[in-house]
């Protein structure tokens, strides 16, 4: 899958295909291995420094992974009045996790990653972001996302899908409506849920077919963008949704004012500010 | 200066600096010429359509040229009460002048861009951004805009700095205290100022100058942020600057709502989130 061009550059299938992409220039190869469902591989790089591949696509690194995994987890939690159980699912890297357990009313994270392998390369080679996994509250699950959250009802107050891109065809089991149907049953009334949602730019397709079966879905949803520099176009989104809980009326910024963890990205104005929308995003997304 | 590796690939001596950068594939060279000045490119792409190289740095391109141009021309311009004489430093391309001229109060715009060959080529190869260059309310000047705007005083409603990348080493004089001191100098009293100021996450030294700089000669001096998949890393800021008008106080959305010209990115909630800023940046710019 990833062709052999490194060092001095990462590309992949991806990058081919849309026939641009970011390079970075590789200065080692930390960890390279192939796992069940697919290649695995850490390099280290002069501008983002440790990236975190799978079959080549950056998946995190260390230049820019606090701006995703706190707009995935801090979105979400600051919206729940007190969060206790959450589910990960994907989030192999260990950041969101990371990001989740800042919240002190969190009793219990599980966290249902497909890969045993990318939790055991990131415990070795990542351990800014993956520390957390062996906190007592996280239980970790190593099955197919999709399968194991028809197990629950009513039962989680956050839940938040770290996953990987959606594949050509079909796009996965993470990213179907009835995969969004199984996640609405598994949340209590109160409760919050976050995915990532791919960019509006490029691959805008993806972004606005998840976005729409959200909404199908659930009675609120609501599209935010950040800024994530490895994911090219550098632009990335999540969508919010929830029950009855809406991310603007419901925000109540005092309580970030108070969080006593240090955020790098993540605040009360930069929540609201991610949830508007340029005109042409508010279009596509209307258009469905 | 850009190595011939085109096609497929554009590379720049920036990108090799950094060890990072956008790749595009060239599909075809459309015009490439070396003036005075610079070397200039256009090239067309898949993913971002024609891209305008300078020395083979992506200045626009169809994909996202309107972020860009909307957010350093709307900004400023909804925050005057009445504008009518507008100065554009460097803006070459047209795009610029293209957004100032939707406001109807408008009724002088000089823009002063160093390189005559740049405006001879968007004229002929892009003209989507540079059709508003032969309107006859604009007035084209080519020379130094460091020199040319000491010849005001109170002068200009809005001052738009649409420049190059600053150099390696100096900078460059649409960079410097003294050149920004000028600026404020041509402005009139309610007059509003907006300068690109590059990104704050790889080569983050010059936007964290550049605002200090304007910073140190404005009462009022505002960072904001936006989406630009060109600029690699795909985040890129301006400085809103002004004798005595808030960015965020001072605006009044409603004349943006009842604006009835097609805006594709800007709109009244973008103006005020793209002033609200990540702590990583709220820092880098408070320590100075």
């Amino acid at each position: 899958m990833l062709e052999k061009v490194y060092p001095p550059f990462i590309f992949n299938e991806f990058d081919r295909k849309n026939k641009f992409g970011l390079f970075m220039d590789v200065e080692k190869v930390i960890y390279s291995g192939v796992t069940k469902f697919q290649r695995i591989d850490i390099f280290e790089t002069k501008a983002f420094g440790k990236v975190f591949t799978l079959d080549g696509v950056p998946m995190t690194c260390e230049l820019d992974e606090f701006v995703y995994h706190e707009m995935i987890s801090h979105v979400p939690l600051f919206l729940h009045e007190n969060p206790k159980k959450v589910l990960v699912i994907g989030g192999g890297d260990g950041g969101t996790v990371r990001e989740v357990l800042k919240h002190p009313s969190i009793e219990k994270v599980i966290m249902c990653e497909l890969d045993e392998e990318v939790v055991e390369a990131t415990k070795k080679y990542l351990p800014n972001l993956s520390y957390e996994l062996n906190n007592p509250k996280v239980h970790l699950v190593f099955e197919d996302g999709s399968k194991f959250i028809k197990n629950f009802n009513n039962e989680f107050d956050v839940i938040i899908i770290d996953s990987t891109d959606p594949t050509e065809g079909g796009g996965g089991a993470l990213y179907t409506e009835s995969f969004y149907q199984d996640c609405f049953k598994a949340l209590t009334e109160n409760g919050v849920f976050t995915a990532q949602t791919e960019e509006p730019f490029i691959e805008k397709e993806w972004m606005i077919r998840a976005y729409k079966r959200i909404s199908s879905v659930f009675n609120v949803a609501k599209l935010y963008l950040g800024f994530v520099p490895e994911y090219t176009p550098g632009t990335w989104s999540w969508t919010f949704a929830s029950k009855n809980i809406d991310p603007i009326k419901d925000f109540n910024p005092e309580k970030v004012r108070n969080f006593d963890k240090e955020l790098k990205y993540y605040n009360e104005e930069m929540h609201v500010a991610s949830f508007a929308l340029p005109n042409f995003v508010k279009k596509m997304i209307k258009d469905i």
